[in-house]
């Protein structure tokens, strides 16, 4: 049994690194994009990866141009070591390879390099040769530097290897120390020419690591550009077009595709198959006979290698020439939402390279090096996120199936088997107890908007506006219905949704000229946490000479969703306030109809991310029901555990008529909404007459695609195999943000308050006047340091800024991004 | 060389039925569902796929229970034929694996079976065994069918033997055929006892058939569920799962994986790996002495093959019992938007399995026989269908690819590469001379609201309403802001699209109690042809006693297009028409303003698909632009050659302000909406504060997804290599509807109207009163009749029913449709 490399003080060394940045699937090393950095990966095992790397470095290295100074080769899992090791023979043979042909030029001999400083490797590993040209009486030095990261003994897959011998190697050291090689290697050619870069895999692209995470998994963090070695054999087609689609299932660009002749002429049907997506090269036959040294073979082949570096040479540079337009070229081209075009300089824009769970690869040109940079999203993108890499891959996947299977069929008076089994889900999950039904669009906007017309025509009918039968109008003209709703309620931008809210910024004659706000806006009590305690904060409009102290401060969060509250003072003064407005506004009106109460249950998002008072909810909520007022949740933010529960009705106590749900409900990978409702309200639309029914509908409802997103996602959330965060017995998230750490924020001098709940933790930066509010700018520079200093993608809310993570992030991932957090604000002092 | 087979007689027998049915990508034969049914695909070559089929047929054949009554074994295309022969194999090996162990019941020998009618297949590859038990007092008849379709001489891949032997075969054929023999194949059983039926693919999952198109796409119509034969080798996990994601990108449902065991446990990882979603199976390792008659092993495997059936069975009867459950459980738990639940029966549901290209799979049990029926989507699942079974796979990759490289990421003040690249295509497209900007959303409702938020301010900028300086109002109270449109028209269902269109049967206030209808409404002049011939028809409020006949009547549609009717009497007629509605409602009202024209260009789609006179339309635009009145044109439905062209405006031969996208743009695979407008209405937002910006986004805004399959669909529907029906030249779609038959249909005297244009083709049937408009119920029996008899799925509005088909459909599809709906309202007599 030999020790796995690299050797255990490394490991050590690494494994404290790792505890400390790589505890969960989030992945935090940026990468440099100077040098052109490929993966090699093979369609099957045995197709001659180790070839096509030696082959592509001799060619690289025979060049006399300053550029490439250096080519790195590492093998981040080696089995059947030392007697098979990939590096040892580029190391071996790639010198002998390059001399020949330069032999005139040829000056210097192999050398040994001393070891790297930050990647300490047993010399059985490190492997590296040097070369010096002195063509065109110019001195040009080459250096080939061959590495294998961890090894073991048994020429078998590296997750056997792994268990037999006893030694396993957590995905996140693999990836830890093959960042740190990448980054190392930029040195190697001492800043005088590209340093290229090559990452041989292990087997097939789907063969398994040593942890069993597949190669093809476990590098898609890097998402290195791929060279694929296809197979030449018989079934070899296939094998490499299977291996071509498992790689962009994982969302990898296949750079090129090169295989050996057998005398099949594979290469001839890729070629035609792959054409305008991917160069296909073929090499000569490789000889069968073992004793062969391949001399004959690569040179052979050396023209082909040309071809291969010439592919993977305007690969690359076509690459960063579109990475390096892609910032001008959206502000030329975008229209970005809620965006004013004047406030984003052009190099502020964030070009986004590709997800990988939690985290953005964002590029970024710094000190005049390109680099490729894990940021993560703290905003969720917009609250939609809940995938961890893993849930990623799952739902990309599910995407190309669902898409492959059903494309997109048309659902009225029709079934298909995602929309059908989203629905036993949803009624299963959100809707146990009280919903039957439901209706899907596509965002949280319209499902609002259905939501009222469905809580409408339900008033309409229990208060005799409508005839039962028939369903004709008794008096139309003299109706007018309007929502009971909270002020800084959000529920989405079209003018239905809209209408449903209290005036706004979003709501200006500039933004909506149709806006008028219709419906009764009430100002309703918030909590949250200031100096470590959890305080209520009554508005102006409700008297509070009768609270005592025990009602207005809370031990902890929990003590504010007591149900024993609906015993207390607070509950009384809330159920005469909300009597009392509801009175008055009957009364001077007689043609106006409160038809609906439509809140955001506990959490106001848009609105400043406020926490309104649960007791007051289920209070509004109750007095609703007694007056037959239909009652909506938007729970478009709230829902799907981002409050840390599956729908925050369990928070509140109290179920509604009809909720709306869509950003997390499909994970976060693609657009749906559904409005889920009870029979009752179903019921309202039957009728004889097409006309009675709710002619509401959008081209894509219940696409196939979203609807098989969700039961992936929904499933995947409450499963605790799944979802490490889970407390199955009491079906609710653990905490994620760490309980000290919420009150040390919620002490510092320059934070108003702090909201913690579930994914969520917001903090208000204490500010005054024109510093407050939607079109603040007062955070601005403390949110550029975020993002650039810290890596965390932040988008705030005016002087209101958060972060939200999935339902799957580990606590330790939240603990560092909170941390940060806290060391900025703690120096923050904005100059005006 | 030799005849590939089946013998030259049936070959043109199929050919000419393929030429009838099978011109294009569709396809309709109805596929037996009573039956187990299962394709045999390999994860390479040689990894055992007859030995699995052999094995499998072997354990059903050896029950002594009445079902399975007969096993067909189909072997589509054999190379290497005939020392090769899979069918040979079975046929020969197959019995003396039943016999033995059941000698005591054995009676029967092998016996040839006759040719079956319909399919005569030559005396080399038919090849039938029958058994009969005579257990249990009572004799039970077996019998095995073995089939090879095509077989080529040379051992290699099909597509290289054909092009070798000159024998191609074209896809239609091969699935025509075997379409043929699992129906046939029904019969072997003679009513008793299940027919189970296996297709063995030929070399991997994705190896060429004959004509190139790979094994998993050749048979992608039928959807078989599948068992893989995976590979026990070294990397042979990798290949396995590779395959196994290769066949769900094409949407196929793998019931079972089996595969050898080499000693590597790749059965262990896999069947870990796969846990919950398919059982996997292993064989014990296959000798490899070629002299070995495998007697051994295949009796040391039949416990496996047992397994292999159970797991089969019970796949099998759990999609049987989840599909007819589906009927019931959507009546249950779904409520369809557009639809009134009381006047759907349940057995009324359309049960969608699947989808390829033009057709949906729908399940239906006929005479009390379950079948698989594919549907030609007439209604293009609401106008959103563009792809042929190609474009759909290649959709379905492209949307795993974005998924797993970007998920979802957030857009304001980001950018990512679909997004941009779908930017620049709009732009230099559909945008091209006028548009400067996009900016996305969800669908083509959202589209509308923010194409209307965006012209109020560029008017009220214009007008002076606001301050150009800061953006301030002026007077906001006493202005109202309005739009001018066309009755008839339909923008979307939530509030702000409705609001601009004209009060109809989806605007009451049983749909929509906040409707008003902000607008000015003109009556349009319209187009149809009727009786052969093109004929123009005035409103009433257009007075025409100034136009000739010529002004009315066409030769053609082209005429109605000419841009030489600028000069007519009808230009003029419109002009007054336009300036006088204008000129009363502006001296009518002081505070209300026209802000805005909204039109959908040419064809009013929901409103009961009218074509609008372009002539008045193109006057409309200019009077308008007169008047600094910004235009939008909601191209959500016409847009991406719905009408022949890219864009409406193009027909219409003006351009908008603002134009809105949705639908068609992603290809039909999943929602996204862009609103592409001039640099002129951008600059109207552009200030020094977010206040001013425009405040309206969605959370999926410009997902990856979207803008992927927007990008792959915009470049396939523009490419004459990829859709056959553009006329490169002219940037327009060959005429789909054949005109002879369009003329015949507009003289039924049960037709009012027809409107033929691009890939629609609408037709109004005569009716009268509660007969005519949205909510008739007067063409409901023909529409059963076109479902059930016809299999064509059409949804009709009212009493128009239409045809619709994608940009690549090929003309000789559109015929056949066509001509069912002629011969149906031919004889279309409704019963009230």
């Amino acid at each position: 049994r030999i020790e796995p490399k690299p050797a255990a003080m490394l490991r050590r060394l690494l494994l404290r690194q790792a505890r400390r940045r790589h505890c969960s699937s989030s992945f935090s090393s940026a990468l440099p994009l100077s040098s052109p950095t490929f993966a090699v990966f093979g369609a099957n095992t045995g197709v001659g990866k180790t070839l096509v790397s030696a082959g592509l470095a001799a060619s690289l290295l025979r060049s006399h141009a300053a550029s490439p100074s250096a080519v790195l080769y590492l093998k981040p899992l080696q089995t059947g070591f030392p007697a098979d090791s990939d590096a040892g023979f580029l190391y071996r043979r790639v010198p002998a390879l390059v001399r020949p042909s330069h032999a005139a030029h040829l000056v210097a001999s192999i050398d040994t390099l001393s070891p790297a400083p930050s990647v300490e490797t047993p010399s059985s590993s490190r492997e590296e040769a040097a070369f010096s040209y002195d063509g065109e009486g110019k001195a040009v030095r080459k250096l080939l530097a061959c590495r294998t990261l961890y090894a073991w003994r048994e020429a078998v897959s590296p997750h056997l290897a792994a268990e037999r011998e006893g030694m396993t190697v957590e995905d996140a050291h693999v990836r830890s120390l093959l960042a740190a090689c990448l980054s190392e290697g930029e040195n190697l050619g001492k800043g005088e020419g590209d340093v290229w870069k090559l990452v041989e895999t292990a087997g097939g692209v789907a063969s398994p690591g040593p942890s069993g995470t597949l190669q093809c998994d476990l590098y898609r963090h890097f998402r290195l550009p791929t060279i694929l070695v296809g197979d030449g054999r018989l079934g070899g087609i296939s094998g490499t077009l299977s291996a071509y689609e498992t790689l962009l299932l994982r969302g990898y660009d296949v750079s090129a595709v090169i295989l050996e002749d057998c005398g099949l002429s594979n290469d001839k049907f890729l070629l035609s198959y792959l054409r305008n997506r991917v160069p296909v090269l073929v090499l000569p036959p490789i000889p069968e006979d073992p004793s062969d040294d391949l001399t004959d073979w690569f040179s052979e082949s050396s023209s082909v290698f040309g071809l291969l570096e010439d592919a993977l040479r305007s690969f690359h540079l076509k690459r960063i020439q579109r990475l390096n337009s892609m910032q001008r070229k959206s502000k030329d081209l975008l229209w970005w939402p809620f965006t004013q075009h004047n406030l984003v300089p052009v190099d502020c824009v964030t070009v986004i390279d590709s997800r990988c769970g939690e985290s953005f690869s964002a590029y970024k040109v710094k000190d005049n090096k390109m680099m490729m940079i894990p940021q993560f999203d703290a905003c969720a993108s917009w609250w939609t996120q809940g995938p961890d890499s893993k849930l990623q891959i799952e739902l990309a996947r599910d995407m190309g199936y669902a898409a492959a299977r059903y494309g997109h069929v048309m659902f009225p008076e029709n079934a298909h088997e995602p929309a059908l089994r989203c629905a036993e889900l949803l009624l299963g999950g959100i809707g146990k107890d009280w919903a039957s039904r439901v209706y899907y669009s596509d965002n949280g906007s319209t499902a609002i908007e259905i939501a009222l017309k469905m809580a409408f025509r339900k008033f309409s009918l229990d208060r005799g506006i409508l005839l039962d039968s028939d369903k004709s109008i008794t008096n139309e003209r003299n109706i007018q219905l309007k929502v009971l709703a909270l002020k800084g309620s959000y529920h989405g931008d079209t003018l239905g949704a809209m209408e449903a809210q209290a005036p706004s910024a979003y709501t200006s004659f500039l933004q909506q000229p149709w806006y008028s706000g219709r419906g009764l806006f009430l100002d309703p009590p918030t909590v949250f946490i200031r100096n470590g305690t959890c305080a209520l904060s009554l508005p102006q409009s409700i008297q509070n000479c009768h609270l005592s102290p025990g009602d207005k401060c809370f031990p902890s969060l929990a003590d504010v969703f007591c149900k024993s509250r609906d015993s207390s003072a607070a509950a009384d003064l809330y159920s005469t306030y909300i009597s009392q407005q509801l009175s008055e506004y009957s009364v001077s009106s007689n043609i106006e109809h409160i038809a609906a109460l439509i809140i955001e249950p506990v959490i106001q998002g848009a609105g400043g991310m406020h926490m309104i008072d649960p007791l007051f909810q289920r209070v509004l909520v109750h007095e609703c029901r007694d007056r037959k007022i239909p009652v909506i949740f938007d729970e478009v933010f709230t829902g799907f555990w981002r409050l840390g529960v599956e729908s925050a009705s369990e928070l509140l106590g109290c179920l509604p008529d009809v909720a709306c749900y869509a950003k997390l409900m499909t994970g976060g990978i693609v657009p749906l909404a559904a409005t889920v409702t009870t029979e009752a309200v179903f019921e309202a639309f039957k009728s004889d007459s097409k006309l009675t029914a709710l002619l509401h509908g959008h081209s894509y409802t219940a696409h196939a695609m979203g609807c098989s997103a969700a039961v992936k996602a929904i499933q995947w959330f409450r499963d605790p195999s799944t979802n490490s965060n889970l407390d199955f017995d009491r079906m609710k998230l653990k905490e994620l943000w760490d309980g000290t750490l919420v009150n040390q924020l919620s002490s510092l001098p320059n934070v108003k308050r702090v909201v913690s709940l579930g994914t969520l933790c917001a903090i208000e930066l204490q500010a005054e006047g024109s510093d407050a509010g939607y079109a603040s700018l007062y955070a601005r520079s403390l949110i550029q340091q975020l993002r650039e200093e810290d890596d965390i993608y932040v988008r705030p809310l005016g002087n209101v800024i958060y972060l939200m993570c999935g339902p799957c992030t580990t606590r330790d991932v939240c603990t560092e991004q909170l941390s940060k957090v806290y060391h900025r604000i703690s120096h923050f002092n904005p100059i005006h």
